[in-house]
C-alpha cells in the first residue's frame, strides 16, 4: 500500500472524464469537487444519450439520492453500456434502508449492472446486504467487527469492492481488508461530501486497474484534504470553501505523509 | 414571547429530520443551511417513496419554485401523508401571482393539504388570497396595515399560521399578530434565503406544538444570524458563506438578546 | 466600442428579469451570479407556464447542459413565445458534439427558435456548424483564423450573433468581428462559469437593442471581474466566492479602464 499519493498524481495528469448521474442536491458541489481534484466532470441523465456519454468517460458514478423512475431507467442503460465498454461503475445507494423504494432500487441496480465499487455508510450497506448493524459508536482504532463482516458479505454478494465510510473507512474486496482513518467530523456538516467522495472514487478508479488500491488512495487523499481544511475552517460555510481549496492544493507528498492506513 | 432562544436549543438538541420538496435552484443551499442550523435535511421527490419518507420526518416543506406536474403530484401525496401522521407542513408558494399556473397550483395545494405555516412575500400571499397590495415602501416601524390585513385574511382562509416576510416579518394565526424586525438587506442578494427560511420554519415547527411561537422564534434567529453575517460580509459571495457560518454559530443567548419582536 | 461600462450601469439600474432554462448543475450559481451582476433571475421549466413567464422577462436563456425531452419541449415553447414578444433568446449548446442527441437537439432549437446570441466554446459551435477545428493552442494575440471563420459561418447559418469563448473571446454578427481578451484561467476551475456568462449576455441584451455591442460589453465586464477575483483567490473554492463578489463590486469605470477589446 506504498505510494498512495501516486494515484493522485495520475488523476491530475490524466484528468479522467467522470460521468455522474447524481442527485439534485449535490450536483454543483460534485462538479466543483471533481474540478478541484483535477478530474473532468460531466453530468448527463437523458436515456437518449447516457450510453454515448459514458463511452467517452473513464468512470460512471450512479447515486440515488433523489431518484425517480426516469433517472433509474437511464442509470440502468448507462450502467450496462459502461459494463460493455469495461468502464468502472461506482454506486452510491444514498438512503437505502430509509424507504422500501430506495432499498429495492439499490438492489435492482446491483442486480442488473456489474458494480466495481459500492460506497455507503454503515446503515446503507447493511440494509442492502440484508443485515442489521449498530451504527453508533464507531471510533478510530475500534472499528466494529460486525461492520467489517457486513462489508465482506456485501463484497461477496455483489462481487465488488465495498467501501463503508464513517469515522474510519473500511475497504474490502471480500478477502483483503483495509482501514483508512483520515478525515474530519466537519465533513458531516456539509451536504454532499459522501456523494463527492463516490465521484472521487470514480476518478481514481478511472486511471488504474486495481479498484481496491485506487479506492484506498482516494480515501486517504480525501481525508487528508479534509484534515487540512479543518485546520483553517471551524464553521460549515468556511469549511466547504476550504475543502474545495484543499482538494486542489493537497499534494501527492502530503497524502503519502499523512495517510493513516492499516491492513493488507 | 420570552425565551425565543430556547427553540433554537431544542432544534440543536433534537436535530429534527426535515423532508424538503423544494426547487432545483436552492436545494444545495437549503440542505447546507439546515445542517448549519443543526437540523437534519432530507430531499425526496418520487411519488413511490414520499409518503414513506415523510413519516420518518418531523416536518414537510413544500416549495413550488420550479414546479412541474410530476413534482406537484408527489407533493400532494406527501402532504396528505403528513396530515395523516400529524406532521406539520410548511408551504412556500414561490412566484404565486407571476403565472396563472403557479397561482392555481398554490391554491390547489392549499385546498388538498392542511398547511401549518404558509410563508411568502407580500405579493405571493396577496395573490393567493385574491388581494392586491402595494409591495413597495414597507419599512421598519411602519408596517403597512393592509399587509397585516392580507396576512390575517389568508390565515382565516387557509386555517394556518401565515408569515409574510419583508423588511419586517408579519406572523399571524388570524387573531394574534407578531412583527419580527430582524434581518439584513444582504439576504436579498443571495438566492434561496427565503426558501431556506421556510425550511428553518419547518425545523422549528418540528420540535414543538405551537407553530405560531416556533415561527416567531425561527424568524428572530434567522434574522439575528443575518445581522451577524452582515457585520462580516459586504458582498454576496462572502455573505453566503458568512451566513451559513452564522446559522451555525449564533447562540440561543444571542437570539434572546438581539431579537426585535413586537406584538402579543 | 466606447463606453462598454455604460451597459453595466444600465443593467444595474434596470435590473432586467432574465428567464433561465438551464442545467441542474449550475442553476444556483447562475441565480447568484445574476443577482451579483444586479439583474433579476427567474427559473421556470414547466410547459404549463414558460410562455407566461418569458413574457414577463427581458431575456430568455436556453442551456442544454442536462437536457431531457420534457425540458426541450418546454424550451421550444418558451423560445417561440419569446420570439413573438420580441424578447432576445440566448442559446448555450453545452456539450454539442459530445453526443449525437446534444448536437441534434441544438440544431433543432436553432431551427425552431430565432436565437439572438449563440454562445459556446470552439468545439460546441464548430460541431453545430458542421465544421472541425483544432481546439488546442488558442492564445491571446494569436486567435486562430479558422475559429473566426467558424464563428462567421455559424452567424450566417443561424442569423444571429455568435460568441465563441476561450482565452480570447470572438464576437461576430457575420460581418463585424470583435475580440475580447479579458478573463482568467481560474474560470475553468469553477463549474458553470460559461453557463453564467450566457445568462449575463442575456441580462445585457435585455437592456438595449444592439446585441453585438451588448455582448462585447458583457464579455469585457465578466472578464474584468474574473481578473479582479483572481488577484485575491488562487484556489477554486476561494475563486468562486471572490468572483461573485467581483461581479457585484466591479464598477463601470473599471470595465472601461481594463477592457481589452480589438476590432470594429
Amino acid at each position: 500500500m506504498m505510494n498512495v499519493g501516486q494515484w493522485l498524481t495520475r488523476v491530475r495528469k490524466e484528468s479522467p472524464l467522470v460521468h455522474n448521474m447524481t442527485n439534485v442536491v449535490v450536483t454543483n458541489f460534485v462538479a466543483n469537487g471533481l474540478l478541484a481534484v483535477g478530474a473532468s466532470p460531466v453530468m448527463a441523465y437523458a436515456k437518449e444519450e447516457v450510453a454515448d456519454m459514458v463511452r467517452l468517460a473513464r468512470a460512471l458514478v450512479l447515486n440515488i439520492g433523489t431518484l425517480n423512475e426516469t433517472d433509474v431507467e437511464a442509470m440502468l442503460i448507462a450502467g450496462k453500456a459502461a459494463n460493455e465498454a469495461n468502464i468502472p461503475v461506482i454506486f452510491d445507494p444514498v438512503g437505502a434502508g430509509a424507504t422500501a423504494y430506495r432499498t429495492e432500487t439499490a438492489r435492482r441496480i446491483l442486480r442488473e449492472v456489474n458494480i466495481s465499487i459500492l460506497r455507503g455508510n454503515a446503515s446503507e450497506i447493511a440494509s442492502i446486504a440484508g443485515e442489521q448493524v449498530r451504527t453508533k459508536g464507531v471510533d478510530a482504532g475500534d472499528v466494529q467487527s460486525d461492520l467489517v463482516d457486513v462489508a465482506k458479505k456485501a463484497a461477496h454478494m455483489f462481487r465488488c469492492v465495498v467501501v463503508i465510510t464513517g469515522k474510519d473507512d473500511i475497504v474490502t474486496d471480500g478477502e483483503r481488508i483495509v482501514i483508512v482513518s483520515n478525515g474530519d467530523a466537519m465533513l458531516t456538516k456539509v451536504t454532499g461530501t459522501g456523494c463527492l467522495l463516490s465521484s472521487v472514487l470514480g476518478a481514481f478508479a478511472g486511471v488504474g486497474e486495481d479498484v481496491m488500491t485506487s479506492s484506498v488512495a482516494a480515501l486517504a487523499y480525501y481525508g487528508v484534504a479534509a484534515e487540512k481544511a479543518a485546520t483553517q475552517a471551524k464553521a460549515p460555510g468556511s469549511f466547504q470553501l476550504s475543502f474545495l481549496n484543499a482538494l486542489h492544493e493537497t499534494s501527492a507528498e502530503e497524502v503519502d505523509q499523512y495517510a493513516r492506513i492499516q491492513g493488507e
